[in-house]
Order: C-alpha cells, then structure tokens, then sequence
C-alpha cells in the first residue's frame, strides 16, 4: 500500500464546490488502495481577509496574535474538507500543525521546521482515516505558541510530512498542468517537463519559476521525497521532481527549462576602496536590514585609482532600505554613489547537459545578441547561466533562449558531446 | 491587586470597530490596577456562516470536525482583540481553551469542563500581560481533540476561569443594563436588580431569564464566583449575583422578579395503568430521545379506574419527537392518548422572600385570576411559583403579577411577616 501526501492551494478549496470536487480527488485515490494525507491552504481569500480585519484593528500587529488570527484560515478549509470526505463515506480527521507533530523555531510569521512527530497521523492512518493537516503552521518548540511558516509554508509542510511519514510522493496541486520549459504565457511552445532533477528545479525556483517554492524543493532533495507537480482540475499527471544531477549519465543530460523574474532591482556602489573588507561591509550592511542580495557582481579594479564598483541585485521591494542602508553608511566606507536600477529583469537557462560543454556560454550569449539584447551582468553555476537586462526585453530574451536551445514542439533540445554548439 | 474576568458576547466584537471599543474598556480595567482575563466570543454572525459553510460541503458533518471548524471563530476574535490591546500599549496574548488548560469530557457540541488548568495563564499574568481566552471551547482529556462546550459554553468557560485563578469578579458583558424584575420589553417599569443571590438567578434563568446561562450560574454558585451582568454599551454597573438565600434574614426577604418562557410545549399522556413504574416507563421513553422534561404533573388518579394522566413540559422544538417516542411505546405502556400542545407559556415568580410566606401563593394566583388568565399547572419550589397558561396571555400575565407585588417603579416588593398577604 502506497502513501501520497496531496497539498492543495487556496484557489483549489476557494468554495464549497471546489472543496468538495477536491474531496472527490482524494477519496479517488484513496480507493485505489493509498493511505493518504492532504496539506490544505486557507481558502481563497481568507488570509487576505483577516490580514485585513489585523490592519483595521491594530497598525502593528505583534507577530504571535498574527499567527493565531492567520492559523484559522487552515484551520477552517482542512475541516470542511474533512466534512466533504466523510459526506462521501470515508473516514477523514484533520489535525493542526500543532496537532500533526510540526515542530518549528519560535519566529513567528517565518518559522522553520525543526522537526516532524507524525505518530498521531500515522495512528488515524492505520485506522484507516484520511488524514488532512493544516499547512503553513506548526508549534514553536521553546515557547509552545503557534507560528506560521513564511512563504512557501504550505509546499513545504506537504514535503516535511512525506518525509517524515516516507511516502511515495508528495503531490503539489496548482492551477497550472506541471513545470514548463519557460512560462507559457510568454512562449506559447513551451514544453511540460515530464521529470526533472532537484538540483535543476531548485535552479528554476531560484530564477523565478514560481509553481514550487525554493524551500520545499530544497526539504524534498534533502530527504529524497518524490515530487509531483500537477493540475487539480485535470487527471494529467504533471511533472516529476526526482532524482539528482549526478544520476544522468553525461550524454543525456538536457538543457531542461529558461526561468525569467521581473521581481529585482540592481544597486551598484561605486568606486569603493579597493581594500580588504570593504565589499565584506557592504553587504553586512544591506544584510543587516534584513536584505537577501542574489547576484553580485564586482568590477575589475580600475588599478591606477585602486577603487571598484560592486553590483549587486536585490528584490525590487527592498531596493529603497537598501539605498537608505548604503547612504547612512556612506561615510564609514568611502565610497562615491549609490545607482539604483528598478528596470531590470533576470533571464537563466537551466540544465545539468551544460556541465563539461562550454559552447553552452557562447551559444546562450549568441542567442540573446541576435535578438537585440544587451548582457548587463552575468552569472554562472554549473547547471544554470543567468545574466540581467532590462525589464523591458525580458520576454524577447526568454523566447530567443528558448529557441536557442530547440526547448519547444517535440523536438528537446540535446546537447551532444563534441558538437562544439 | 484585584483579578477580573470579562466576558464580551458574539455582538460585543462583531466588527474591527467594537472590537477597539472592547479593547479601550479592558485597558481602562487594567490601568485601575487590575489583572485582566478575557472571554470572547466569535465575531457576531462568524458562527452561523461556519455552519453555512459545514452545510454547503455536508449534510452531516462529524462532531469532531464541526468542533474543529467552529472553534477557528473564538479564535479569530480573540486575536483581533489581543492585537488591539496592544495597539493601545499593553501587552495582550490570546490562548485556545485548549492552551488555557480547559480540560473537557469528549462530548463533541456539548463537553463539559472537567477541570481547569490555568498555569501558563498565571504566568502570563504575572509577566504583566491581559490574557484573552477563546470562550466556549476545550480539549477533550481522552482524545486530545478539541471540543465545544455547548449552550451558554462561553459564559460557562469565563465563570470555570474565574473560579481557577480565585478571581474577584467575572463580568459578563452584554447588550442590556443587568437583570431587570422582568423583561423590560413587556414590563415598561421593570426595574434593574442591584443583586440577587445564585438561587433565585438560578430560578430565574432556568423560568425563562436569557440573559445569563444556567449552567455558568450554576458553576459560579458551586465555586462562589461573584457575577457581575452589565451592559458593554456604558458604564452602569449592572446587576451582581452572588451570595445564597441561607444568607438572606428573613424579615429582608423580597420578592426578586418575573419570569416567562414561551419555548415550551405540554404533552399529556392519558388513562395511564396507575401501577408502579408506569410514570417512570413514560418518562424514560422521553429521555431516551434525549430530551429534557421540565415541569411534571401527575393527576390523582381516578379511583374507579385505577388510571391517570401524565403531564409534562419539554422544549416546544422536541414536541414532535416527544410524540413520536412515547407512540413507539403506547402498545408497551397501555395508555390511551398522547395530547400535544404547543400553545402554552411558563410565568414564574421568583424570590428568598416567599419562603414561609403561604400568603404569596394566594395573592399569586388572585393576581392572574384578576387578570383574566386560567392556571392550567401550577410547579413550586421553595422561592419559586411557575405556572402554565395560555401563551397568548402570557405578557398579561408577567404584567399582573409584577404589578401585584409591587415590583415596578421606585418601591420594591418586601414580604413582612404577618401581613398574611
């Protein structure tokens, strides 16, 4: 007897209706012989709703009431959902985060999960209920109160259970068929992906796909939980999350997918004293306001002024904190201006088939040339080249890597050992 | 330092703007040197659309479940509440009846509280917090689920938590001034009652009296928990219950108020076998479609025959079932006929100071015969005369008998020995 977690988004329990075809789902795959376990969000709007009803009664809420109005959303669509199972004959018991054993640090609004105590669902498992947790929440393991777990915080307890119960697979149900070779939307060839390595979704995540969350596919590659990215409005079967790059034999790695994020901005300091510790305190001070910087970029040193600019790119919204953090250290570190660009995007290829194959680089950079676009920076792992441009070409970047690599119609594109490509 | 408990009603916080006018009343109630506990109840019409929703996804949603959805609406208000406590600077933390220790028994919809646990209260108090607790919720001892606690379970866990934190008061805020003599809506000079001891509020509320459950009254009369009834609209101190009739001198003795019931209905069962254990056959029947019998009258039997009628009052809502249960058991019983009425009304008159006063019984029922109203079952108790009459007569009846002794205006009814009244 197999095991499947199935995670459900808000818009998939937004009303009755969906809540109860959803529930058809479950008990779907219930008969056919799997002990299962759903991870629902809030419905629809109800986050929003209550963030709102916070708002108008308090310009501040502290952290841990935020957490105890929030948790209520999931609270409530995992019980209806319950409901909807039982209507259709099965037993189904759902549980809190607290309830389901999720333990997690005392951050509240960005907990992180410490550890997973799943007897209580394992023993409603093996009376043969359904099992539904409340995602996004857990029990803080030092203060005992509830917390919420931050973006991502639903996947993320989906993956966390699986793990901790080692099921078969972990299914995310989204409004989308599965993980595409770029976004649909801007290039209307797109391919589903049928699998995909961890390390190559963790790339997409990171560059801007958004059907997974960085963090639960980062817990999944850990503990080697299977994953399968699926419509909850269709029977497709989506797209598979296994595996690691060091499983595929050279020759058959592929260029899997281009990613695309129009959500940064790009900050350059310039003519910083090109001494030891000076890049050191400039991002310890963006870090200390509580900034994740993503590409960094620092110039050759112009060597007869030994002064340098450091580029860097942060996520749009923090852009201004940024540049208040940066001026009001100023005088400590020396250096001339602060540039702050808002219209940049981020463009990436990803695919383990372009470790050991330099022509890779120059076909990526060929490509975007012919189509008009000019490479501000780049930035390189072994399975993904980014680069920023601006904002305002991204899709045409998007579409001439894509065609670049052959990743659209039937054709994938295959990158052969001593073609030169 | 004093301790308070407050109570606020789904209507005190029905929306962001009462819930900040709640807020202000609990902050000045702390700033005068008190420790404050709260109960609140879900936002005002929050629990019926949970409900909606249970209804729209099932037309039979397990107990436990329905408890898990409906407890998500204490909780949202009392985290709104929490929050805008702490908008006006004081510390607030909101807790479950579950992490308030309120330990119930594992009756889904309808738990009783078995005992009170208020440690991580206490603590939270004496880091100079206001604790806000969800009313009308627990944690089942056996399952560890969560539970409701049923009618009048939100006043219920403010009187349990004022017994276990030995509190000075508990406060139960509502929407009219106090108790009045009677319903001021059909007695325009009913009076407010200053105080009034846990026997006759009990009388009171189990006659009709809506303004304060039985069974918290009944818990704080256990416990000695003063109760304090008053309005969250003003500043009126409202109406204290507290002290038992053993206390009362008899020569103070009053009358204390009105009255009336028109939610039940009368079933006589007839020509009953006048044997032994033929009642309690009936009865039995009757509570074995769990429901709750109120006033019993057993005729004198009719001597030739050796038969009787049965009379008794239940809830106008289970007369139906009531029929259905005692038909099921007529080939069993032997009685002739089962007559159903559901146009009756309960008047009572209520207070210490018709102890040892037979005078009180007669000016009773001269006042109703004046007033034109036939007693069809009259039921005393020592500071109790309840009867049953027409319920379309029933305001009439609440007027004569507060005019008769004198309950309205500035003069209080006070029975003095001897006046053989």
């Amino acid at each position: 007897m197999a095991l499947v977690v199935q995670k459900y988004g808000g818009s998939s329990v937004q009303d009755a209706d969906r809540i109860k075809k959803v529930a058809e789902r479950i008990v779907r795959t219930h008969k056919e012989g799997n002990d299962v376990v759903v991870v629902a969000s809030a419905m629809g709007d109800t986050t929003d709703e209550l963030l709102d009803l916070a708002e108008q009664v308090s310009p501040a809420p502290p952290p841990r009431e935020l957490d105890m109005l929030l948790t209520s959303g999931e609270r409530i669509s995992n019980a209806l959902l319950a409901m909807a199972i039982h209507a259709l004959g099965v037993e189904a018991r759902s549980f809190t985060g607290s309830q389901a054993g999720m333990v997690t640090t005392s951050k509240h609004g960005d907990a992180r999960i410490v550890n997973v105590n799943p007897q209580r669902l394992r023993e409603a498992l093996d009376e043969g209920s359904i099992v539904l947790v409340a995602g996004f929440q857990g029990v803080s393991q030092d203060s005992k109160d509830v917390t919420t777990l931050g973006r991502g915080g639903s996947d993320t307890t989906a993956v966390a259970l699986a793990a901790a119960l080692d099921a078969d697979v972990c299914e995310i149900y989204t409004d989308v068929d599965g993980i595409f070779s770029a976004d649909p939307r801007i290039v209307p060839d797109a391919q589903l992906i049928d699998q995909i390595t961890y390390e190559e979704m963790l790339e997409m995540a990171a560059c801007g796909a958004k059907v997974l969350h960085l963090r639960a596919v980062e817990y999944a590659r850990r503990y080697n939980v299977p994953l399968r990215v699926r419509s909850s409005y269709t029977d497709k079967p989506g797209s598979l999350v296994t595996g690691s790059i060091e499983e595929i034999p050279l020759e058959n790695a592929i260029i899997t997918g281009v990613a695309h994020d129009r959500s940064e901005a790009k900050i350059t300091v310039t003519d910083v004293p090109d001494t030891p510790g000076m890049a050191a305190r400039i991002f310890r001070t963006v870090a200390d306001a509580d900034i994740n910087i993503d590409m960094v970029l620092q110039n050759i040193s112009r060597t007869t002024e030994q002064r340098t600019d450091i580029t860097f790119t942060l996520p749009r919204v923090d852009g201004p904190r940024g540049v208040a953090a940066l001026t009001a250290a100023q005088p400590e570190i020396g250096f001339a201006q602060i540039l702050h660009d808002e219209e940049v995007g981020k463009v990436s290829l990803v695919g383990a088939g372009m470790r050991n194959h330099p022509g890779v680089t120059a076909t990526f950079c060929e490509a975007l040339s012919e189509a008009g676009i000019n490479i501000e920076t780049m930035n390189t792992s072994e399975i993904r080249i980014s680069v920023i441009c601006r904002v305002d070409q991204l899709d045409t970047a998007v579409k001439a890597l894509h065609d670049a690599f052959e990743l659209g119609g039937a054709e994938q594109a295959v990158v052969h050992a001593g073609t030169g490509r």
